[in-house]
């Protein structure tokens, strides 16, 4: 479905293009073509093609989606996979952005996220000078709100871990545990798939050899890098702690599982001495005077409650129970 | 077993040759030869050694089979050696494909697998633009075929994870859960093995220097390596999942293992009380006044009922039971 | 709030200056600015772009904080971002410190740290012949002092390993043990999202290629660049003493347990057997001649006590209990 | 021991040496002399040196042994050392070969191994056209002589590890599966270092930069660089392997304790409801009309075993028994 | 405290120098001088820096101790810091030893270690052909020297892994081989951190760009390398067995666990069912025959004795007992 599809010179608005005319425009140099689709069909995608004349492979790539975010140079344009990470109740959801960029032309392709770009094309349209700056620039900004919006993803993961480690050490919680660490792993694996190809691949707009799309603005893609490694670090972090988390998990476990063991073994104690003792005195001996005793009863009794107390006193203070 | 053995021209096909003719018509830089052959005999390749001109070590490779995927340069000629992994009653099996590319011609040799190459050929002869592009374009349509039919099988390989994942936390199904998952890792492996060199290889076709057949088809080649790099990563992924699997399923083992053990406890203790009990009343005291009581046997039995039940449901309550 | 803002003319104190006269001094070549800032308002920060004309990224960065620590060049001026690790009541606190350095001026900006730089300026104007080296110097002198506070920090954390260490293998400590492990984990991660990015922006500013600002002080960020490879030694051997004293923990559970259960097991035993010799003189036979024996009931009592006392003994030799 | 000593020119044997000769013939630079030795004693040693003029270290080394395989370039010839790996009694043995190579002179030195290199000087005097092509192709025979038997040695290792995986899952087998996993874990860490250190030095006998002996022969050694690096790929994999095995068996041991404690509690609950019924009977208060009836016996009885009977029933169903 | 201060011409000692006269000597370029200190005081060390022109920050560092092994090139000269290991009482002392090395001098300063170097110089002074290569080969020997050291230290944590892995499947030892295996795991710790920044520094003294110092030592200080190599190889591998070593005490922990479960769950079945068969004739029923049989008491105890010991042979089998 197309969104936007404006000519601009000189960083001003020229106009809104039917998408017919697009190929006249890209043969104007001081024109600069700004396109947005989302959820292209094969057909929009075709006509897109045929009027930006796009090479087979990316628009292949394009059209089937579920790539790894990558950066590729075709001659003197670039292509740009990125993926959107949206948290749609508690879950990740991950759509894709592809975008073409020539000297004079941008196309983005947005699929199955619900972020749009409309704030970077205004924020863009508001300051003429920068978008003045041509298609690196706009790819920038593009880069910059896809980046962005990872942050608040990546800070909702690490405020579900630290609520995870607010209950590590506690014994009922184990179970949960292991299925939230487990869940938080998972969607860490996402987001690490969004994150470190694309860092990668950023790397490359600055520095060194750098497309000549870029070259003006490589401090800006530079800032984009280092935003991605920061987010990189941290999901490296994540999944270091939550190795550790399942650890100490897998560890309070058996520590519960000692002190089940103590308190069985000590209860088992103190009741199997008791029946010892009404074993005794109930075995049929003839001569067992004590059972003649006008008291032997009571002290009986006595006697078994003090022997089963006198050991609940010592496992109590052993710790056992 | 030869399957085609074809002389083209400008992409069109020229004839069937036999194979004693290909040496004359390798002479002829304007043809184009490309011949397939299947589960070749020592014979076989002889012949075929001997027409193209092949090094020695090469064709040994070729007859032993069972060499890691991989891509070598000899002189002007290129040896692409690749996995090819099939699906069989849920295991896999890896046969191998030995190709043969040189500046007019390309051999491919195909042993322990039942995929084969027809739809290439057709492909490459229904467009004769692409096929005109010569040996580097015939090579790029070989391991685009291998590698894309890599995708269904880790598609197979990661719904299957999906499918363990799905029972993860069952106290039940641990020990199939080890077994699947301790085969799925197999499958795992057997996969990395059969893409991670070949993506290596793959990443010297393109960009830098480059062989010389490949010169004109880098971006194609390119495509490849992005694809082999997506699934290397999926593979990792997985790798990655799988080991976090086996530690749920251990913790999960000991998670069972303590409830288990808190219901023995917990029955020991109830059944142990009541035997201390009627232990007590069996006792051969002659002055136990309760004995004679009207209602003593009642009673007690009551007593001991109760003294269970509030221990039954403090345990309930505590949830070990 | 500002905290100083001097100039200087070879490598002694001119002026206080006013912050509106910097940019006038900044046009003097022979002059060199120092100026110091902590925990800068947004109007302050814009007062210094101003001023200074400091590049929109990069103020945008220190006016967010949370940055990795980074070094990063501006045509011919460089931005520092260092983290500064405090122990404050045994708990790690992250303030951060912003350096902009050109040619002839230094900006310091510190957020969130109690630690300060007076002492790094008082003794730079104590010796003006180091002070005269310029820009690049000064930066030295700043990050040296805050590498240096981190010693004292992984000291701390040496320290509370050793103390661990101690307990490890006592039983009653597993608990306490695991949850200082993990702590101390948290920690040590803390320290190194702090040291290791320094370390690799450091390892540019000597050998290769060098920004022009440390060019004559390459030898000083090698020293520097040295104790931060240090640290991170000393960090990377704590991760792995950790994770292998958790393992070593994890095993001490375990080793208690067969314990427990050894001694659960023997004891059973005991009493068990004890029980089954009374349940036997329990039974109503009418003819179990040891019944009528006078001393039957004190025999009885020796054999079950013998039997239990060799049974004790027994467990006590093979360490069972 | 001297096993061989032979001068060759044109690819032909000439004569047999004595030592003293050997400086002779190596002035004439037609000739090419192969010399053999079998765990070389000191003197021999000081002998080779002298007569080949080879560097004080490289002979020390060969005189120590126990070397990291390993090759090495002083002036215009190479010192290769590498590993030689028998399968004695079920046990890995690892002797040295020790290589000199020079412009037309080799000279292999063998400790502590049984494998000779006779097949290879038969091999090289039947194909004269390939020892025309000087040491270069001599230490490829040596080379691809010593690499070719790590195969078997790996096979065997892997049907070992086959041999493992099939009873992996067997409880009773655990303890053995241990020994032989760690067993297993050591040969392959002796083999790795046989092959690890000997890929990455072959790896600079072709491509690039190579030593001027082997510049001819460079496909020759990428074909052994390439079986070492397929060795060492199935070594890492079976390393892989065997973790997860150790990962697997200890899980079977957890899953076996469940079985374990599961019968255990299923046994105690049915006994101890048993006892608690005997007990109640047992008690011996005057009033307990069952006590006189006829058929109070045979249906105590009865009650007792329907009880038992229900309860395993239950067990039985719930696979706890 | 100075040890030695020499002065050699053409590697023949020239004189015992007073320190003060060293910078006259270091004027005259055909002399050498070799100066050896040990626990240098403060004042001692500046006295050396001001005869050799030292570099501050390296008197620092030789002054502070407690460095990473390294070797610094401060213009034409070296700073080489290495660890040396003693074996002391069965623990690892780690000492250090600085060593400035100029063209025409060499200064070592040994700390903390009972290590000398006087066989060093001995052999040098013996060998002045070898001296006279001046102080490239001097620092080759030293360096060599501490090198050669490590080797029994590495020899002797092998043999103690070794004596540990003979217990490694023994029941009773787990509790020491784990704390053995820790002790042992932190000393490889120690040492490898002696080792490992050494061999990554060393590798810059051959091959490649090289001080012009160690110039025409290069082939030694590959040999120093390659035992560092080896060193650190051996050191790997003793990580790597530790671990297994470790997990593998874990699962003996389990199995033994398992083992005395099966013993427990055994023993308490066989009393269980004897203490049921005598609570069955011990209750109060009127009417139960077989108590008033002539035998019935021995019928009784011989029932009870055989079921008990049918249970035992078949927990025999079964091979809980």
């Amino acid at each position: 479905m197309l969104i936007n599809c404006v000519a601009y010179q000189d960083g001003v608005k020229l106009a809104d293009l039917p998408t017919e005319e697009i190929s006249d425009y890209l043969q104007r140099p001081e024109c600069f073509i700004w396109v947005a689709l989302r959820d292209a069909t094969d057909a929009e995608l075709e006509k897109m093609q045929e009027e930006f004349g796009l090479h087979d492979l990316v628009v292949e790539d394009a059209r089937h989606g579920h790539q790894r975010p990558k950066i590729e140079e075709y001659n003197d344009s670039l292509f740009v996979a990125m993926h959107m990470v949206d948290v749609v109740d508690a879950d990740l959801e991950v759509g894709e952005v592809s975008i073409f960029v020539g000297r004079n032309f941008i196309l983005s392709i947005r699929n199955r996220s619900k972020q749009d770009f409309l704030g970077v094309r205004e924020r863009c349209e508001r300051e003429p000078e920068l978008l003045r700056l041509g298609s690196g620039f706009v790819l920038y900004a593009l880069m910059d709100a896809v980046v962005d919006r990872y942050f608040p993803v990546i800070d909702d993961l690490e405020s579900q871990l630290e609520a995870i480690e607010e209950h590590i050490f506690d014994k009922g919680a184990v179970k949960t545990n292991f299925e939230q660490l487990y869940e938080l792993k998972r969607k860490v694996v996402v987001l690490k798939h969004a994150v470190a190809p694309l860092m990668e691949a950023t790397g490359k707009l600055h520095g060194g050899r750098v497309p000549p799309i870029c070259a003006t603005t490589q401090e800006y893609f530079r800032d984009v890098h280092d935003h991605l490694t920061r987010i990189n670090a941290t999901i490296e972090a994540m999944r270091d702690t939550i190795s550790t988390a399942i650890l100490v998990c897998q560890s309070t476990v058996s520590i519960e599982q000692n002190a089940i063991n103590k308190q069985l073994a000590a209860w088992a104690a103190i009741f199997a001495i008791a029946t010892v003792f009404t074993g005794i005195w109930g075995m049929n001996f003839q001569r067992m005077p004590e059972l003649q005793w006008d008291y032997g009863y009571p002290v009986a009794l006595l006697i078994i409650m003090a022997v089963c107390g006198v050991l609940y006193l010592r496992f109590k203070r052993s710790d056992w129970l």
